[in-house]
Formats: structure tokens, sequence, C-alpha cells
């Protein structure tokens, strides 16, 4: 398998390793956002949320928390963001399941540019009934 | 307890509703990003992830399937950010657990400026020590 992470987490490539269990593998992220900007890893591979099994990504988010704390307390980080982006368009440039730890401070100079616009509410009422079509 | 969020689990406040259980609730933000952009909130007020039990956070992450599926079929999505800010520095504006979904697409406009510069081996080594030794 020709991925990145598969060969970080089989030793194959070196990385800065933090935390490591059964499930999860958490690096460094070498090109960071922020100092400490850290990756946690799911073991095996499993592209996006939808292919990994909900156990699996469970136990992936309850790693979160020692490692969320450590940078917390290590950096002194006044808070953190923590992303996961599924498929190239939303920014997934390795596609093996990865959620972005992100420590932040106050005018840290990062941010998220987006431009929220409040929603008309027909328009609001009909993509509610787009996405509940698909609940039922 | 005056939080906007608390109020639209109580039904006090309305909002579009797309998915309920006994832990968590997904509604559409009002303000979106991204048509369909959606929140998934904590029924029980946890102000952020380091205070929300791993059970609950748990519980909350696999109710994120469902809604993730709808939200990718009902409208299309070539992709979607699941986003988790905390703390005022990190954008946390409701102290009130909650995942942003972001529906995305090729092009969609959004982006989340950011500029990962690659980071000395030196600086590493200091930050994966710091970090690590929260980690013992």
């Amino acid at each position: 398998m020709d991925c990145i992470f598969c060969k970080i987490v089989c030793g194959e490539i070196p990385a800065y390793k933090l935390y490591e269990d059964e499930i999860t593998l958490a690096i460094l992220d070498i090109n960071p956002i922020t100092p400490g900007h850290t990756l946690l890893i799911s073991k095996e591979h499993y592209p996006t949320l939808l292919e990994t099994p909900p156990e699996v990504l469970s136990k992936i988010i309850k790693s979160s928390y020692p490692v969320v704390r450590a940078i917390v307390k290590g950096l002194a980080a006044e808070g953190y963001n923590l992303l996961l982006n599924n498929n190239r368009c939303a920014g997934q440039l390795i596609p093996h399941l990865h959620f972005h730890i992100i420590p932040r401070r106050a005018n840290d100079g990062v941010s998220f540019h987006w431009s929220p616009n409040p929603a008309r509410p027909e328009e609001l009422t009909q993509l509610a009934t787009k996405i509940r079509s698909h609940l039922a």
C-alpha cells in the first residue's frame, strides 16, 4: 500500500510519535499550522469516516483526550481545533483517516476564513427536507 | 442556563432539526458556511471536549454517520469537514460542545486559510518532548 501514514504506522518512515495504542497513533505534523499541530491517525487504513467502522472511530476519538490534554498542558495552548477533512475537495491530502489537532492561542494568526451568511428560511427548510429524506 | 443550544435542545428556541437521539441533536446552522452546514450538538451542556465524558463524545461521533451520510446523499456533497472548535481563541462562539459538519464541493470558495510551513527537526523534537512529558 503506497500510503505515507501506513508506512509511518509500520515504522517504514520515521515520525515524531506522541501517543500510540492498539487503534490510534498520534504524531506531529511536520508542516504544522501552529507549533504542536498533531495528527491523530487510525492505524488501519480507512480512507474517510464513512468507511471507518464506528467502533474504531469511537476509539480514536477517545484517544484524543490524553493527546489534547497533553498538548494543552505541555504547550500551554489556550484552545484547539479538531478537524477531519474528508475527500480532496475538503482539503484531505492523504486518503487515510486522520484528525488534525491544532493548538490555538489568541491572535495566533490562524483563521479559518469562511463567510457564514444568514440563510433564508425557505432555503433552510428545503435543505432540511432534502437531508431528512435520507435519515428516515 | 442562558445557553442558546440548551434552549434549542429543550424546545424553547426553534431549529431546523435533522436528527435526534438520546445524546445528540443535529440541526442546520442558520449562518451556514456552505448550504447544509450542520451542527452536531451534545444534548447535555458540556463546554468543550475535555469536559465531555468520553462515552458521550463517543456516542456523538457515532451519530455523525447517519447525518454525514444523509448530507452527502441528500445534497450530493463531494466531501465534508468535521470541525470542533474549543475555546474562544479557536473560534468557539457558543460554549456548548458542537461539531460543525460542513458539506464541501470542488471550488466552493471555502478555504481554511492557514499557512503550513515545514518545521525544523530541532523544533519538532522539542515540541514532542514537551507534549510527551504529559503523556507518561
